[in-house]
């Protein structure tokens, strides 16, 4: 379906070979999608076994003597990612260069700084990801939905930037123009910061007994669920988008240290408000963040009750198909040692009553209703 | 198939009316339960309105004069969770008494203060709850699988904790026994601050501009989900458990002012080390809490494309069931603008190449697969 609705768009306006140099996750990933459109992919890796994997698992084929690229694809670590785009300026003067690195102004300013010709380059970076990495964790579909941020400037020809947003679109993505400093300070709110923070959380455990995080549940769970990520990649983010993570981390420590003060004296005036506070600010702030559908959509949920036996969800959706009721969204929660799973369903709420109706009918306890 | 599990345990050891005090989420969730095993269950509630949605939603029957109970389970807000120990105790001088407050110590040093005999008090803690709370939002089923700490001391009759560590079996819980002190840390630090963090993080997001929200992935909203919790609650639970808490914001702080400190100067000496361990040890932390089967099963996921119309993921179901598949846990991930949707499937390792093949075999697109 993504190929349908997208198809071609990018070969059109290129009418040639796609250069996307380092076949990790996001540059394989780039390679499948654009193959499935048709487009010539050309893929080059430092690795010789990531580019064998990539080219195996169908990112594209390898490059080759005489390749001419109308657009070079750079998607290699962070730390490389500026001596790799004046490699590449140089090698295809004809070519338009982009990268995906998730910081936008080191590799910028250290180009500058070397005087580099960046007349050609267009920096971008596709918010998509997966917790594994590398090419045989590639998926086309990764960038689909997904903001593509691309930070255009004075000097950039708008041909040159139809070819770079053009890839955001053929890929599924969203193109959203920003500038490398406001890029930056975004993901280190959204992204960086966050991560850390899960980290630093999750850090506090190493040394707990057993039986305290026996206690744990759902909610931490999903505080700390990205402090699994690897240390690797995460060292040379946090490193080239220092500033604007220390910003956010100087003033987060600022609010923790305001509600660890009320605390320490909690029945002083003003303590339960500082604390009362702390708790509504989050809640406005969580408030205004984009959900899977965008903020503006709002879904209802039923929860169901579902034995723990193949075929039972199947029935269920099944059911649901039959009342013609979508399914937007499912979390199915587990407990250990039951016997039986809930399963949270989001739908649009006008089919609320006609989901509850028809499951009861054919047999099914519903949980519980709720609005999102 | 709970029902049956437990059946009748609780029943045989009381031969008598559990009372509970307060039919808010806890108390009406305990009255459905109980009353499905046939215990005579009777409510009490402060809010005449709450009394009656509990007991029309089949939590129990309202209290009458000459009860005679031979367990009382008071589960009303940590500021008042004292005080309705205290006169329950008075009240029905044959009873066990427990609550199901969140923080343990402070009711039970208020009491000891007030010089009140507490040889029939055993304080509890069931570690469950939903989002949304009060009588309405009530299920039984929500102690399934959970721990339930208890908290026995020197003068405790085994007759009674049994009856205690009764109810939480009989509701499908685990009893685990802890100090109050050892439950209170605990809690601080896997549920307490982790709440505090996740709003602490999401309340930087107020002041943010609605582009750099637009940034948002997943991982943000995992890590601050539980930023949308009710402030009313959450003020009484961080000021009856503080020292606690700011034992281990305090930590906190410290080490986020050290990886703060690194930042500030990333290239100089050890300051990528510092950023790495910090990022490694909430790998290790991470990987400490208790997975929702517990720890030690693993499951590998399959990620299935399901277009966005009714009756896919019904069909997708229908034949993982005919494959013989169960699906252990599973999310859809529904991307903005995007006609179809992934479904990450969890599998037991020995299922996941007959469900690769079958699924292939009729149709479906596998993503790809992963470890979990």
């Amino acid at each position: 379906m993504a190929d349908a609705r997208a198809a071609g768009a990018l070969a059109a306006r290129t009418s040639g070979t796609v250069r996307i140099v380092g076949a990790g996750l996001l540059g394989s990933s780039i390679g499948h999608a654009l193959s499935r459109l048709g487009v010539d992919v050309a893929l080059a890796d430092a690795s010789p076994a990531q580019l064998r994997l990539a080219v195996d698992y169908g990112a594209g084929r390898r490059e080759a003597d005489g390749d001419d690229p109308a657009l070079i694809v750079v998607a290699v670590p962070p730390d490389v990612t500026a001596d790799v785009i004046q490699r590449e300026l140089a090698a295809y003067p004809n070519a338009v260069v982009t990268d995906t690195a998730s910081v936008k102004l080191e590799p910028l300013t250290a180009l500058r700084e070397r005087g580099v010709d960046l007349a050609k380059y267009i920096g971008s970076h596709p918010l998509a990801g997966r917790e594994r990495g590398g090419a045989i964790s590639a998926r086309a579909d990764i960038f689909i939905g997904r903001p593509w941020v691309v930070c255009r400037d004075e000097e950039t020809a708008s041909a040159d930037l139809a070819i770079v947003e053009g890839l955001a679109l053929d890929l599924g993505a969203t193109p959203v123009e920003m500038s490398p400093d406001e890029h930056d300070r975004a993901v280190a709110l959204v992204s960086h910061v966050p991560q850390l923070v899960a980290s630093l959380l999750a850090g506090r455990f190493t040394g707990a007994p057993d039986e305290f995080l026996g206690l744990a549940g759902q909610g931490v769970r999903d505080t700390t669920r990205i402090a699994a990520s690897a240390p690797e990649l995460w060292v040379q983010i946090l490193g080239a988008n220092a500033q604007p993570v220390v910003d956010v981390l100087d003033a987060l420590a600022v609010d923790l240290a305001s509600v660890a003060d009320a605390l320490r004296d909690p029945d002083a005036p003003g303590s339960r408000r500082a604390v009362a506070d702390t708790i509504r600010r989050g809640n406005d702030g969580v408030g205004r963040l984009p959900g899977k559908h965008g903020q503006k959509r709002r879904f209802e949920q039923l929860v169901v009750m579902v034995d723990d036996t193949a075929g039972q969800l199947g029935r269920l959706f099944g059911e649901l198909g039959e009342l013609d009721v979508n399914v937007e969204d499912l979390r199915l929660e587990h407990s250990p040692g039951a016997q039986f799973g809930l399963a949270e369903i989001s739908v649009v709420p006008s089919a609320v009553e006609r989901a509850v109706r028809g499951l009861e009918a054919r047999g099914w306890k519903i949980a519980s209703t709720t609005n999102d």
